[in-house]
């Protein structure tokens, strides 16, 4: 993507980088130590979209604010990490409802256009207390450079805070667009324990934004697994507060925004694949040649749920049969004896057999941070590109005492 | 179920606990220790049934042994491990071609009735000179108490054989079921890199042997999860030789040959999970009350491939929303609100929410080494069950560093 073209990366940038936003990170107590509680604020009521889990089971949160999107305007996004406030019945959604409620109190907004969001153990009450008093901290916190430390609230078992900001110059103005997002295991296609919180200057309708949103997270956060589980509370929500006085209308400056949006939640889906619980690597699997776009995403997505394959690169050992395999399985139509395999610029399989190929140089890009593995289908020109991590010991180690 | 009533166990039994067959397991040099290659051997033609990988990359012994079974008679079986002739084109089915002539040559067999299978790494040429020296020693070999030698001689990263073998009392006279089976990574629903060869005495025609198999398969292997991966070289094989002299034909005994046949498969499928690669326990997963079978089939394998519901419970972790959340992305349709949740004979949640529950009984049944989770659904009286293995450290250890 020549990106630096199209748009120019803001250093240290975040949510509250776009015009008009603040927000704040603070510690209310659902966690020992680290922030808990994060809020961010739009000055003016702004479009929003969103994207939710497809999980059955969902967090009394995402009822509540399925509800908001639909409206189509919010003015904040309150959200708690240590707790996903999921399977605690109707008390569940009374809890979340007066997050929202005491959200829009302390701010002097409608609940109706307050965002909530929780992340963290399902199946434990909320401790409102500390939720209510974290709120009100976190109204007092408020500020304009206050996007790193809501980054850091939304953390579960995350490593670090993810987030970034680009700006966009349109044919009427220049908009930014800032994004946060944390991760990092029960991630997987169609929203796992993801949540992504964009924010931008942009005018843009809350139609217009769904659309966009759907297609930008169809080619990011649903093409990202860490392990193959898909919460009960995942979201990806966007808001639009036009604060920048230039709207996005024309079909160029429509695509341009497009493409920031996209590239946002490309960054922050390699970002949270990066930093998977356990992981030492960012795999990308690229799917080219493929008869479909829906066989290529079926393959790219087979491959970067593999625990073999995941666990092969780990121990950088160039088992390209592991990744023919899950492309075997994957659902997806192709001639098996077409396909060419590449680790990174090695060629490894051709015409889906074995080539002789140098082990050293194999391992030397399977030692990389950054492994891209290339599938060449030769049966049409669909393509499609999904991000994984490597499955290591420490996966085991985090996954086997989460709630104790 | 009520085995002992309707079968006896036959300690110590396998494969050719049945009359009529003989087998051998040899070492030829494929693998650098242990056996890798077996034959068995039916004194008279047996009606033979078999159940397949999904996968579309397939090795090219499925590709042979698949025609074998159509036509439906089989005399000899012949399997080796360590490499899994699979990714190695023209030459691969060349190669099982060979395995098959050979094995005929020597043993005065059509060729068209020996079936191949291999298992191992994909993608390598297999070295013919170690195979056919193996099958010229595990022809010598052959014997009617070479079952056991036979079933370490399949194994890969397995840790133990995995036999079984029962007598049945039908009405006009007894008959013996006997069965071998080697897992253990790669195993998943639709045969993963999973062989089961069966054998019976009975006569059974081969169409009623292909039906019973395929519905002994669906309530067995086709439940089992290691690791989500399925593999390319996978099959589920059963002969009748009928040399007990007894057929089986009438309705009740086709029913009584039936549930043998499935406890056979479901033994050997438990073998399997127990055995998973780095595995410390056996995990079965138990549906109840939903509205189809479907969805309980769907639910049982969500929770039996979830990576973090195997990491808690190797945890001893009590961490049922992981069950819970996977029931919920199982693609299964249920009233969340509805739902029982026990671990063991604990109750640890009601009506889909967290019950006050004793945390030390929980973590003891937890650290069993075989954990049975149930969920009624409360919906229907549709049921399931599906077995797997926690997910461990040592899975990441065995798997980083297989193919080296």
């Amino acid at each position: 993507m020549a990106a630096t073209e199209l748009f120019e990366v803001v250093t240290g940038g975040g949510i509250t980088t776009p015009q008009g936003y603040q927000a704040a990170g603070v510690h209310c107590g659902l966690k020992r130590v680290r922030h808990d509680l994060a809020l961010i604020l739009s000055a003016t009521p702004a479009a929003c979209a969103g994207v939710f889990t497809t999980n059955l089971v969902k967090g009394a949160p995402v009822i509540w604010t399925k509800k908001v999107v639909k409206k189509g305007i919010a003015r904040a996004i309150v959200v708690n990490s240590g707790n996903a406030n999921t399977c605690n019945g109707p008390q569940g959604l009374a809890d979340a409802t007066r997050m929202a409620h005491l959200t829009a109190e302390l701010n002097n907004l409608s609940p109706e256009q307050v965002i909530v969001s929780s992340t963290g153990v399902i199946g434990m009450p909320l401790d409102m207390a500390k939720v209510e008093a974290g709120i009100e901290m976190a109204t007092k916190a408020l500020s304009r450079d206050g996007g790193p430390k809501a980054a850091l609230a939304i953390m579960t078992t995350d490593t670090k805070p993810k987030e970034i900001a680009l700006k966009l110059e349109l044919s009427t103005g220049s908009v930014c667009i800032g994004g946060m997002a944390k991760g990092s295991g029960m991630i997987h296609p169609n929203m796992a324990t993801m949540l992504a919180f964009i924010t931008t200057d942009a005018a843009v309708d809350h139609n217009t934004l769904q659309t966009l949103l759907r297609r930008a997270v169809d080619k990011s956060f649903n093409m990202l697994s860490v392990d193959g589980d898909t919460s009960t509370n995942d979201m990806v929500i966007v808001l639009a507060n036009g604060a920048s006085g230039v709207a996005v209308t024309s079909e160029a400056d429509l695509s341009l925004f497009e493409k920031g949006l996209t590239h946002v939640c490309v960054e922050l889906t390699k970002m949270i694949a990066r930093d998977g619980e356990g992981a030492t690597k960012l795999i990308e699997i690229r799917v080219t040649g493929a008869r479909t776009e829906a066989d290529a995403r079926k393959i790219a997505r087979a491959i970067s749920t593999s625990n073999l394959v995941k666990t092969a690169i780990h121990g950088h050992d160039a088992n390209w049969g592991r990744i023919f395999c899950a492309a075997g399985y994957s659902g997806a139509d192709f001639s098996p004896d077409k396909v060419d395999i590449f680790l990174g610029d090695e060629q490894v399989a051709a015409q889906g057999m074995a080539l002789p190929f140098d082990e050293d140089a194999a391992k030397a890009i399977l030692a990389e941070d950054h492994v891209i593995i290339t599938l060449d289908f030769h049966d049409g020109d669909a393509e499609a590109v999904a991000w994984t991590c490597d499955l290591t010991s420490d996966y085991v180690r985090i996954n086997s005492s989460y709630r104790s």
